[in-house]
């Protein structure tokens, strides 16, 4: 088996630890090694350790030369919306200019516009339009990426966008994880009579479900768990359904209003609860004690202009496992560069840069099931690494807005960016 | 003399008009057109226009192909500290921990810390520094960069600075603007004196200055005018002495504190009053009935954590000029990526696309004097282009954190990125 050595790195961060997600005081520690080598054989992390050691090991093996460059995990993007058609450009400067979600959606923006156009475009033309996104996603040194349906709305078009992943899975060289949300909304056409609303929970849990699950076509549900969205009793009984289907569960919780969205990830056993910008007391206490993780997504809130941010220390000081990732979509956070959600989870949330970089490796991967696959370099671990051009980790979240990443690998084989 | 034909933007965004400062209602409209063409003859755009029209008047030009892409003038980033040595992450998480300026300061962190660290090195040493910094700013659209000293704050060290950013203009294809910020902070070892205050103002005012102005080493002079550095009667007394040698004048004005900054940027005639997070309602009516353009840097607040921004919108309304820049320096702006401080100018400042763009490039321009240089796609204007491959200038601030910038010319001539 092909043996890839990665020698002359600044830094090795390993991230190594339990394979499971790092909360409160465990985030602390990111794992920096220098004068470490990282030995791949085939698509796994055969050995970290020092460079004498590992090379005397592996005398055959292919040199990669990191140049004092800082090795890393490639990094884990647990929340995204990455299948849409046009972009949303329009509503960023209706917003600026005070109008609010409710004008911006009477104005045919918001999630529904993207619905609409999802709904005309067919398969190919949505792969056409993710291929040269995602590999943006990927240059800024983005190895596993979530990927959501949820602008379909319908049978058919939520199965379209799930299947639209499944292919770009098999184009690009990332880790891609479906995701399905049809419960991301309220379709117009239901919204628009009495009975619509319920019949559409029935058309999720008797159709949709079923129907993903039988094609095999996602590893999670997730449903947008907030007042005026879904309800938690709904929430509840769609993610029942999923997990009675093999799905695992996912919410969106919390963005808006605090609405018991965390407290019934914590009680479903959830593998994340996200956004939670208006978290309550209880809902931090719930996932504190619970393995659910927690996923911030402060560039939506900084793109959408709002002050206000997840309460990020009192998470973590609770005891809670934190995950960044970049909510990549075409309304409210349209950024490719994850490394920028990092430095927002230092100047904006207040973390430090070994917790942000754990809550994009080590528990971005618990946030998707994948805690002993990916997010760390450790034998036996996938060999999906990132090398970014800096010396020092702490340039990750410093060199705001810049491009780093030099060189990636997903499965041992190299991302060509 | 060779001809360049650029044909087949999707937009040409030219912000064509009178060669000086666009202020209040004015910055609305940022030129935006379709089926245009742009000739460039030599160094200098020679028309803009309909492409078919454009075509038949240059039959033998070079055809540079835009690909469907937005092309509009380079970015004129009016405000950047680029030259220093060490860049200063760990502040940042001191930051994010809780710790305020003056702990920073006390750890050996801040100004001081740049300081002692620029006056160890050679000239040799900071262009080799300096170099591959400036040329990521250049690989996101800018063209024309406004670059200050300030980390000598000695006779010697200050004319290094700005010999190793005249040694820049040769090596590198952007426009550097040289400014003598020697009035950055009071020296450590002035400040340990009672008369060493008084004592560097004069080395600043009688050898800095002459020397500075004899061998024409910049085109501006600068003072950090705040309470706690130099107050209003000290810079007076600097930038009349600067005014008198043949030097601009500039102003770090009402970053922290109302002090009068701005007033009195308005008072002397300075090109621009710059950061204005703290401005009062008299420093804003000053601006409004100045030719002093108001620059605003909203990526140092995003990196400094703080929610306040300047006031843009009452600086509009009350019809003052703005520009935005990045504030690129090693301790409160990291960033290379000036887009993203136009998307922060939309989300953070509640600016529009059309008032961002016009900010940053018509009115840098003015803030830089050469409002009749750079900075507007029209005849006798340096031909200093950028091409985003995007299809509306509107994805400039959208895909915020992206390096959109395809390719950028100044005065006609590529630049690599």
């Amino acid at each position: 088996m092909s043996e890839r050595l990665f020698l002359h790195a600044a830094q090795v961060i390993t991230c190594a630890g339990a394979p499971r997600a790092r909360r409160g005081a465990e985030l602390r520690e990111a794992g920096v090694e220098r004068g470490a080598a990282v030995l791949v054989r085939g698509d796994r992390i055969a050995a970290v350790g020092p460079q004498e050691v590992i090379l005397r090991g592996a005398p055959d093996a292919e040199i990669v030369d990191c140049g004092g460059r800082v090795l890393m995990p490639g990094l884990v993007d647990s929340h995204t919306h990455a299948i849409f058609g046009k972009p949303r450009y329009e509503e960023q400067e209706m917003r600026a200019a005070g109008h609010d979600y409710m004008a911006i959606a009477a104005a045919g923006g918001g999630i529904h516009s993207s619905v609409r156009d999802v709904r005309q475009r067919s398969e190919d033309e949505l792969v056409a339009l993710a291929l040269p996104r995602l590999r943006r996603l990927a240059s800024h040194g983005t190895t596993t990426l979530e990927v959501k349906s949820g602008y379909g709305l319908s049978l058919d078009d939520e199965l379209k966008m799930l299947r639209t992943i499944r292919r770009l899975s098999a184009l690009l060289p990332m880790r891609l994880v479906p995701t399905f949300l049809g419960a991301h909304e309220i379709p117009q056409e239901a919204r628009a009579r009495t009975e619509g609303r319920r019949e559409y929970v029935d058309v999720i849990v008797r159709q949709m479900i079923p129907a993903v699950a039988s094609e095999g076509l996602a590893s999670f549900a997730d449903v947008f768990c907030e007042p005026g969205v879904f309800t938690v009793d709904e929430t509840r009984e769609i993610l029942t359904a999923a997990r009675q289907a093999g799905l695992g569960l996912k919410l969106h919780a919390d963005e808006l209003r605090p609405g018991g969205g965390a407290e019934l990830a914590a009680e479903l056993g959830a593998v994340s609860a996200d956004h939670l910008a208006a978290i309550s007391e209880s809902g931090i206490r719930a996932l504190a004690g619970a393995s659910t993780v927690a996923t911030l997504l402060p560039g939506t809130m900084l793109f959408l202009g709002k002050t206000r941010q997840a309460p990020a220390r009192e998470l973590v000081e609770a005891g809670a496992a934190i995950a960044l990732a970049s909510d990549f979509n075409p309304g409210t956070s349209p950024t490719p560069n994850f490394p920028l959600v990092l430095t927002l989870g230092v100047s904006q949330l207040h973390l430090s840069v070994a917790e942000v970089v754990v809550a994009a490796t080590v528990n971005g991967a618990a946030a998707l099931g994948l805690a002993g696959e990916v997010g760390q370099l450790a034998p036996g671990f996938s060999a999906d690494l990132a090398l970014f051009d800096i010396e020092d980790v702490r340039e990750i979240p410093y060199w705001y807005g810049d491009r780093r990443c030099h060189r990636s690998w997903v499965r041992g084989n190299e991302v060509h960016h």
